[in-house]
């Protein structure tokens, strides 16, 4: 591999810090116009380090108690998160000097940001409503023409925003106006396809939603800390303070955490159940075989000092195993994107709303890789197997009145015997 | 209004005729170039038109064909259109001293293409497949797991070009490359959004696609020559050349062509049942009350000379009224899109596929707009009220073999008398 020129290579213990993975990189620029004494300087660094340790400490905190208060409120929190991350990506946009001439067009962005608000969640939300309200008549079918209405809706407020830019162009700043119209898309994709997604694992049990995200932030912070001590061999040149030594430090505790942790969060109802409506009441269901620990003995040859001679293996470890490999090795390329993204734009972070973190759009750079990759995961091999009865079965139940089903009833049996008659 | 400099106020013939609505516009400094000379000479004009109407003809006479060969041959035709758009799109953003460096980028481009046609196309075509072998056993199964796999296997694809997009960033060449890669996504967004829904809409009965798509052909076509013969008042800074008669004459050329059209159209179920597996056969089905004729008598009043003492109605006609609508007032700001974008980047065309026309993308800026609204508006007015009980049964016959059709109403049965014993 070769040296990103003036970061790798030498392994005075200065430069090994200045190497070590963390999210607040300086691209060479910012980092020459300090002299490069700000890093230099390791109390500033131990500094550093502590504030964004206690943020972290902070963050963990908050996101324990949200999650045991259940998933209205983790949607709660993705929805807040990705506000934020809009407010951020969309100030990057802005060119302060060519806005005063389009005063309308901040405006604009955070029009299709509700749009497609309410496209991702309105949908969501309309199922839970149908489930919630299935018994009384009247409520049911408002929800249901809520329901058949809302794509056309969505389709009129983006249509409005189409049009309002569109008679909005402004002579001699097309160029700049159809590059914001390009780039508001960019930003809205990326912020709602990671939390379209999140939303959805986290209604099909809070585990697929937890794990995932909390293998990131394991990989991130084991990254950080082997980079710190181990940290010699620079990993990629688009972030040069990460080093192999993180890279795959962070991997194995990666592992080794998605194994272990499945084994413990795997046990909460509370955690691995799917919540079919809007309360947050307390969840029961059968866990089905992925969640039924299977008992195994420890062989006789094992040292005796080792602690257990039973053990229990769920079987959604293995599966976490997957979930632990993407985050270790694939979700990072989310943050080179971020990385180089910023390195491209020439600048240091996306926002100032985390102390010691920057901005909000800089912790999820790699949760929005995992968020997709947990949600295709779950539906492509963990849905069980025999899904289409099950499925229909769930369909008929939720979405018709019991007449209704009754009249279904009816329909399919004539249908059967007709063949089985044809058949005969 | 305000007049555009130079292009509108006056009404001589020539400013008459260059103010006339179509695609081959030049932006004023184009124009101006070629010292406004281009223009004036009234034979090269006529001539161009002559072009035009020819290729016309031979378009609307290959596309009448490949309707008549059925449902696949649209879809391959919308394919190579959508091939020909992204070519076009992915020309423009080319910069040939910037691509001497990058030699892989066109290719991740179309990789990028080829992963969004396997998306959006897969499931669609597997989906039909279902139908066609579902007596086959060994097919059904594999066709079901392809279908299974197919969402995992876009995602990996897509997270290969994604890697392999970070790891070709290049020095200083940064910026570039990440504007390339937001171009590529509005590109692919563009063109798939619009053939996406397209294909969506040809598998729901082929009427369903022709109609808007041809009041949009017409409703350019009435404009073009409402603008040729009576143009005065200019509509739109965008583009200069189109004109409030234009527009106003062609909405009514719409509207009643759309009233006509279903009317003839909705006769043949060729064009109005739905499509469900990938045969090119002749189809039947019950077209429904939406295609039932209603017979109104002529009142005694009305003039000796008008030829119908009878006429039918298909209630199909007052959707169509609709779609004629939007097809006059608000999909020809697709057009201004594309005009304001060609402006703000200098371009006279995207291409040069058709002669007369210019790209295909130029014809194709009103259909894109036009396209998706067709399909939102069949799911949300026109898909049958009741559609839930249909809806499932469908689902049930389509997607289950025989023996678990067979389980589920076992299992249904059990649950409605559970549901009976409980209540009583």
């Amino acid at each position: 591999m070769q040296k990103d020129n003036g970061s790798g290579g030498t392994s005075t213990p200065t430069a090994r810090l200045r190497r070590r993975r963390g999210s607040n990189e300086f691209p060479p620029e910012v980092d020459r116009a300090n002299g490069g004494h700000l890093l230099v300087n390791d109390n500033t660094k131990y500094k550093s380090m502590l504030i964004r340790t206690y943020s972290t400490v902070w963050m963990i905190g908050g996101f324990a108690l949200i999650i045991y208060m259940g998933h209205l409120y983790i949607w709660a929190m993705v929805v807040v998160i990705q506000i934020f991350m809009a407010k951020e990506l969309f100030n990057l946009l802005k060119k302060a000097h060519e806005d005063r001439h389009l005063p309308g067009f901040w405006l604009l962005n955070w029009h299709f940001f509700f749009t497609a608000m309410l496209f991702v969640y309105g949908r969501i939300l309309s199922q839970r409503l149908v489930n919630a309200v299935t018994m009384d008549k009247f409520l049911y079918k408002l929800v249901g023409r809520l329901n058949k209405y809302h794509m056309v809706t969505c389709y009129f407020l983006y249509i409005t925003g189409f049009m309002w830019f569109i008679l909005a162009l402004k002579k001699k700043m097309y160029k700049y106006q159809f590059g914001q119209y390009a780039w508001t898309h960019m930003i809205l994709i990326v912020v709602f396809t990671q939390s379209s997604f999140t939303v959805a694992n986290i209604f099909e049990g809070i585990f697929w939603f937890l794990l995932p995200a909390s293998l990131i932030v394991i990989n991130d912070i084991a990254a950080y800390i082997f980079g710190f001590f181990f940290g010699k061999t620079p990993l990629i040149k688009l972030s040069p303070k990460k080093t192999w030594e993180g890279f795959i430090g962070a991997s194995f505790t990666t592992m080794i955490s998605a194994f272990l942790m499945a084994n413990i969060l795997g046990r909460f109802q509370w955690l691995t159940c799917p919540r079919k409506d809007l309360s947050t009441g307390w969840l029961e269901c059968d866990p089905g075989s992925l969640f039924k620990p299977e008992y195994f003995t420890v062989p006789d040859w094992f040292p005796v000092w080792f602690p257990w001679r039973e053990f229990s293996i769920l079987p959604v470890q293995w599966h976490a195993l997957c979930l632990g490999l993407f985050a270790s090795i694939i979700a990072p390329f989310g943050g080179f994107f971020a990385s180089g993204f910023k390195r491209a734009f020439k600048i240091k972070d996306f926002g100032d709303s985390i102390p010691g973190h920057g901005g909000i759009t800089d912790r999820m750079d790699c949760q929005m890789v995992m968020a997709v990759f947990a949600y295709i995961y779950h539906q492509s091999f963990i849905v069980p197997q025999s899904l289409s009865i099950e499925m229909i079965m769930d369909q008929i139940l939720v979405n018709l009145p019991f007449e209704e089903q009754q009249a279904l009833y009816v329909k399919l049996g004539q249908l059967i015997m007709e063949r089985q008659f044809g058949e005969s």
